[in-house]
């Protein structure tokens, strides 16, 4: 029986061992994943993102823990922690986590330091989700810390992006990051039992505002922003309002109601059609990192070290500039 | 007369151009760049990097001004900001700097919001930063945002990096990441005048004595960590330990010790050949960006777009794998 055979099949063993071998960048894992990629394409991808210390880790767990209990569901989880290139800084959420989840053969987590580039780092999680798809896990939780560039390619996997936020957190507004706020499809304060929440709601509101000018009407309506209801926009599809949803994970306050706008979304994205253009937009993603890939590794086959050593020299030396080099490297 | 001719003679509007047109990446600043080359190599390059809040700008701008004042250099200040990928988050920050350093010729600042890649804003800033080398810049400073792999590969670009903190920015020490730190070539305390400092300095301290552990008999025998005094290690090289300085930017208050640890930084990497290793290692890396973009331009030239795209919706079907498309569009 073959590894992927063997994992269709629900062998706990030979999927912990994929995944480190995905993980690991081993090239023998490419058999497996092309085995496994026709049966991907039925999971929901959620990414979860937001600064260290909103308590991002007891709220998937709680997810994921409702999922179980509630739905059903078999859930992975991939903890994803690029802030720590050279340490591996997932550790400790781990173990964490495996109190509340350990032993329960529906639940798998998984947790992923930074190693090499950030590139390889979103494509190692895409493939690790798509093992988790093929297993058979309905939701496949992909959790990042911070909120830079690596975020939002992470979340760029994801069908459903939430961003978590925490009562003061920051000094002001600046801790909430324009950037993340953008790629949220549901906005999450959690920590909010603390002192601050509305500060941090209103916060989150006027950026939202900023960010999608006509909600303004919806607002002063006085309706909940919580509900989301879908709004006609000028090409007379209908349009996400990201929610924004209060959470106590600790008490597994809120949790049931973040499900169900999780929901709600997953609703919207069937019906909007934006489920297959996200599909779409991550798989090409996808392949043209594959396809750089494969580029560089020709490039090295094709060009002996010693010749590409001489002209680094040269540059180092400023005797030609990189653009030179590149010239006389790949152009001869 | 050209363009980077104009740039050598010290024409600032040639200089603004240049820098825009490296930021938007037009083809046409290609020429300009390879004519300025041999002109790069003499400024001092130094990444400051930190979690929104702590007041890296303010920082920044004292940095400049006493640099400017006290030490007669010219200073450029590159603005970089990872984290908003849609809207321009640096804006803001450079209306503020202006008020202390506009109008003097000394200085130049240019702030930068990620477009595209991770991969194309650190080139970007890394050509910036060799216009303003070759236009006779003594200090140029990177400054970026938050603590994630593009803090990380934007500071691999100085030859010194600051990491910038501030007491009661997180809940605890979580929000000192582990990664952000080994790449710090000193720490900043900044906003030191406020509660809480002690306990980031010892949070700082212990975590500086996990990535540097024989540094515990440094400290034992009560010596300050900012002089930071060479040792030797194992190779007999002798080694930097990151000093911890604490600051009032604001107030101005630091600043000359900063200022001062910096220079025994760039004693300390003159002395030990790190210099070298550090120019050494950022062109490698600048030469593999640029063969990556090349070969990737090859290659679209080379696959019809037609093929690609009937390629790309076998593997949104789930016909083929990525990988199999890969073959399939290079291997052919």
């Amino acid at each position: 029986m073959t590894y992927s055979q063997a994992i269709l099949g629900g062998d706990r063993l030979a999927l912990a061992r994929l995944l480190t071998q995905v993980e690991n960048d081993v090239p023998e894992s490419r058999t497996a994943l092309i085995e496994l990629f026709p049966h991907t394409g039925k999971a929901h991808l959620i990414g979860v993102t937001g600064a260290p210390g909103t308590g991002k880790s007891s709220l998937v767990n709680q997810l994921a823990l409702y999922y179980r209990k509630t739905k059903e569901k078999r859930v992975a989880i991939i903890a994803v922690d690029p802030s720590s290139p050279f340490t591996g800084g997932a550790v400790l959420g781990d173990r964490v986590r495996m109190r509340d989840l350990s032993g329960d053969t529906g639940v798998f987590i998984r947790s992923m330091a930074t190693r090499g580039s950030l590139g390889g780092l979103a494509q190692s999680t895409a493939n690790m989700a798509q093992v988790f798809d093929a297993a058979g896990f309905d939701i496949v939780i992909i959790e990042t810390v911070g909120a830079g560039q690596s975020e939002v390619d992470v979340a760029r996997l994801a069908h459903t992006t939430l961003v978590v936020e925490a009562p003061g957190l920051g000094d002001d507004i600046q801790a909430i990051k324009a950037g993340i706020l953008e790629i949220a499809d549901i906005l999450v304060i959690n920590k909010s039992d603390r002192p601050g929440v509305e500060n941090t709601e209103k916060a989150l509101k006027s950026m939202l505002e900023l960010a999608h000018p006509t909600e303004r009407v919806f607002q002063h309506h006085g309706q909940s922003m919580r509900t989301a209801a879908p709004r006609q926009d000028s090409s007379s599809a209908p349009m996400w309002i990201p929610p924004i949803q209060r959470t106590v994970a600790t008490e597994g306050k809120g949790i049931a109601e973040l499900a169900e706008s999780i929901a709600l979304h997953v609703a919207y994205l069937t019906q909007s059609g934006g489920w297959g253009l996200r599909e779409r937009a991550r798989l090409e993603v996808e392949l043209e990192a594959l396809i750089r890939e494969k580029l560089l590794n020709r490039f090295r086959e094709d060009v002996p070290q010693k010749r590409y050593d001489e002209i680094l020299e040269k540059v180092i030396q400023r005797n030609i500039s990189p653009w030179e080099a590149v010239r006389m490297l790949i152009d001869k």
